[in-house]
């Protein structure tokens, strides 16, 4: 079965775009869709780039299509091509648009929809490197008067480095745990939503999922954010991933082999229970 | 083999943003698509879409994607999703850009590259619409000061319903021509850098191609455009397709046999030619 999927970087583009910085967002874009395809069981086999601007610079179109290129090659996956437009007013001077479509394959067999999940089950958490693709409206307004390139020791890094982490790709420590047997009933990759719109979306009906907050790491950019807008806990979770960018439910007895796969990896957040729709986050 | 590719309708969405008219161009783009991967011989499997603007107006996105679904139902094509994406900051106000990929089969011993081209086969031209995709950066300056709205007897209508024009798909003539047995030897999108450009890509070493002006009608648009903005000829074939958006190499036998399968919308316009490269118009 072949699966598809296409996204854009969205408004990470304008932090890049602050600090001249395009090496990276390529990455951001190729591991986006990598694991919107995961979640559904498939691995990438090509990929495609748009890039769109006012005025095209080879040196910045070299760095955002040199990312998008070590990013596949990094998940075994063949950069086929794409396009690049020059389209004066349609975007604002100095802006750019960074949009794939990514095309992998998984056996029908094992297309993964979250239907065998059970109350009873495990959410085990991986670990995000930070705001990955999603918040920065948010996060630029809230962070908009700070100055970014200066290191603040709440952070152990400057604004700027924070916000434009690459967003991880979840392929390959999936993999590991296929590979060593373990009984992966879903995964839900944590974009726009938080985990309370993006999990539910793989959950069947009559079961709904409680995630407990304090049994993973929050990156400190998620503070520093909540503190300066003075954000509520709600919109937080609604907005962020809030350090976990992948989620993956298992059987009970699993865990443990999970955890012995991805050593250091992987926290177990939250569980499966029956007769509520929905996450609740609890504290 | 899987064939790939991804294009966005350019600023042709500035002539539909000037007219608030959004029904058109998702077609455009699915057509373009279509029509980018026929050439390498694929019919198309599924398509994906991106829109993204400052601020998403739902009967507006409606609009956008019904034209694109409209068009994959017209090629058999499956729409299999897409994304929209609000980036205030990144477009100017009110703009949008409307992105596509489109994914294609064809079976390995039937790819069409032109290595089969020779000196004496027939180049066919199937007519446009008008400028298709390309063209409307200079279109737009030459024409700024006109009334679009406003027919014109030269055009037989107004400016913007010639500019707006949907760009065809070729994909059932051609599929008409293979079912009539044609020995299709090369396909030829006609897009940005005119015949002067895409044609040279099908064309294997030691070979050209001369194109007859005169042999196909011109739709009147690239005659104001040209008369309007005094553009030279030269140019006008290197922006614009000029009224022929595909051109078929077929061997000199089989000209008959195209024209009799797609009666009345087959140009007989040049020849292929030994020893020399590129193409020649002439006059």
């Amino acid at each position: 079965v072949l699966v598809a999927s296409t996204d854009s970087v969205g408004t990470k583009m304008m932090v890049a775009a602050r600090m001249g910085r395009w090496d990276t967002v390529g990455q951001d874009l190729v591991n986006h869709c990598v694991n919107d395809i995961l979640v559904q069981g498939a691995r990438p086999i090509f990929f495609l780039d748009y890039v769109a601007t006012t005025h095209i610079d080879p040196e910045q179109i070299a760095a955002l299509v040199g990312g998008v290129a070590a990013a596949c090659r990094a998940v075994g996956c063949a950069l086929l091509g794409g396009e690049t437009a020059e389209l004066p007013g349609v975007y604002q001077p100095g802006e750019v648009d960074l949009v794939g479509a990514i095309v992998g394959v998984v056996e029908r067999a094992r297309v993964l929809d979250g239907a065998r999940i059970r109350p009873g089950d495990a959410v085990l958490g991986l670990p995000s490197t930070g705001l990955h693709t999603n918040g920065f409206s948010l996060a630029r307004r809230v962070l908009a008067d700070l100055d970014w390139a200066a290191p603040l020791p709440e952070l152990g890094t400057s604004p700027d480095e924070a916000l434009l982490a690459v967003h991880r790709s979840y392929l390959k420590p999936v993999q590991r745990l296929w590979a060593a047997g373990v009984d992966v009933r879903g995964l839900a990759h944590i974009t726009g939503g938080g985990f309370v719109d993006n999990l539910p979306r793989i959950l069947p009906a009559g079961v709904g999922a409680v995630i407990r907050r304090g049994t993973w790491p929050e990156p400190p950019i998620f503070g520093l954010i909540q503190r300066v807008g003075q954000v509520a806990d709600d919109e937080m979770f609604h907005v962020f991933n809030m350090g976990l960018g992948m989620l993956v439910v298992v059987p009970p007895e699993q865990v443990s082999l999970a955890q012995a796969t991805l050593p250091g990896e992987v926290y177990v957040v939250g569980g499966i229970v029956a007769g509520q729709a929905g996450v609740t986050i609890s504290r």
